[in-house]
């Protein structure tokens, strides 16, 4: 990203309809931000709630007409999510749930991103291919559909109190204990997290395991509050080993390259869609597209758009202002 | 501490008689650290093994008769330790195990540390003087001995799953959930640490309630190697929040003026005796003790000593040496 292409005022577009449809005639693929809060802002006063597609539970009108819209246009719509705990399979049936129609393969999330990452883009030994996961179901089943194997996860037997025995065979290198075939740590959002998890991917990254993280956005929004986010998973870890994960959620480059390796696009011709400038908007920039779209309805206003330090291409009002365009 | 006054050569005193009966004649209060190794060194390819009166299980000879001749001269001798799981009582008896006598009032631990320092040094409103601890035993002991009232801890109510209606009860700001008279987050080390534990932590000092650490020791020495310690139990909140907790373990100055407070010696008179320049000479130093004394049975070298960033007053190959001042 050029300091000067991400500070020239952005175009707006709501009611502008030549606008409107000479921005839309630029791209093949729009990409959605579908997560309500970025980790920087969730310490601010600001509210928790909006976004670019829905707020809380309620969707947006004219967000279904959009996506019709665009895909009517044979337009790729994407929807990317930093959320782990879900799978893809599972975050189509949430959108369902908001009214939204989708496919799977319309949907990347950091969990999806992770296995991609894992079985495309790392070279691993041939004896060290496993993942130790710390995380959820969502994860596992990434995974598993990119055929990688695990071990962690949501396995009973690591959700329990370590024991002095624990401390003797982790200590000792006991390959009853660790595998010896962990090339890979994985941290996600996990709700059962605790010591014992922690202590043994601490182990295995020590021993030479590279540290993933699927996204590492300090908090989570959850009935309008904030919560442990997948972050605060990786927090213990980066303190005891001075080091930082690489993280395959937005805004880190790692993402895009995945969702680029699945939908092998144009990058001067895919657009992001988002509410915030300093995660969606500076995913795009940093990605090269052709373009970035921010919308009013979440948490950046007119102000940040237009004179902020990241400033998208375009803006609107809501998305939905996009259907001026017919 | 002044650049100059930790910079001077520090006076080698093994076998120097008359050097030794100087050194001890200057001081009333011996301050001995206890711990294993600090944060910064569990990083680094150094043993994890040695200290200043034991290594691992084994104690070193002459540690029971140095510290005979010292209480025979009327010194007064004090263990400090940044372990915030067991009480002063638990340590005495650890203490006990390694063959070193000892009473309760000669032991200051970072729980005991916390422990005043909520108790004589917080002034906290009348209707918030309650803590919420995430940790183990030995702090719930010495809160009770001085009279703190606190939820949390040991408590099984808390040790289980994060469930939907948290969620909502502690967004809801519910008392059912979040104890309205909670006034600090006290966070040691908690071996069955977990999201809702940290959920609740991040919520109370949202709320205003003070965030403090029995210390900030990101590992734990165990078994020959290193695992969670007090500082990973926060580091999740730090990141939240965005907050740094106040330490109350070494090298953090808090601990000094616990001790302070406690044995009301006169500073110019006290020395700190410890194997690492840069958590307990350091400690001695900013503490405007009269003396440091270094010893070369664990982490620091001669050269460390000598030549480091943070030096002693004088140091020793071992600690017994003192005995050379008969």
């Amino acid at each position: 990203m050029t300091q000067e292409s991400s500070q020239v005022a952005p175009r707006y577009l709501t009611g502008d309809k030549a606008g409107l449809q000479e921005f839309l005639a630029k791209f093949d693929v729009f990409l959605f931000d579908c997560d309500g809060l970025s980790p920087v802002l969730a310490l601010s006063r600001r509210s928790v709630r909006g976004g670019v597609l829905w707020s809380g539970d309620h969707l947006f009108p004219g967000t279904v007409e959009t996506l019709e819209l665009l895909r009517n246009k044979g337009k790729q719509v994407v929807f990317v999510t930093n959320n782990s705990t879900k799978s893809r399979a599972d975050y189509r049936k949430k959108l369902e749930g908001l009214g939204i129609p989708s496919t799977v393969e319309e949907i990347f999330s950091s969990s999806y991103s992770s296995s991609i990452y894992i079985s495309r883009i790392l070279q691993l030994p041939e004896n060290k291919r496993k993942v130790y996961v710390i995380g959820e179901t969502g994860i596992e089943q990434e995974l598993r559909s990119e055929n990688v194997s695990f071990i962690g996860g949501t396995d009973p037997a690591y959700r329990r109190d370590v024991t002095p025995e624990d401390y003797k065979k982790i200590a000792a290198g006991d390959e009853s204990i660790l595998d010896p075939e962990v090339g890979v740590v994985l941290v996600g959002l996990d709700f059962h997290m605790n010591y014992l998890k922690i202590a043994l991917a601490y182990h295995y990254i020590k021993r030479g395991a590279v540290f993933l993280a699927t996204n590492i956005d300090s908090t989570l929004p959850s009935s309008g509050a904030l919560f442990p986010g997948a972050g605060s998973m990786s927090a213990p870890l980066i303190m005891m080993l001075n080091k930082e994960p690489i993280a395959l959620g937005k805004p880190s480059q790692a993402m895009m390259d995945s969702i680029e390796g699945k939908f092998k696009f144009d990058r001067s011709r895919a657009c992001m869609v988002g509410d915030r400038a300093n995660t969606d908007i500076r995913f795009g920039r940093e990605g090269k597209l052709g373009g970035t779209l921010g919308v009013l309805t979440g948490v950046c206003s007119k102000e940040d758009f237009v004179s902020g330090e990241v400033r998208p291409h375009a803006y609107l009002d809501k998305l939905s202002d996009l259907l001026g365009s017919e």
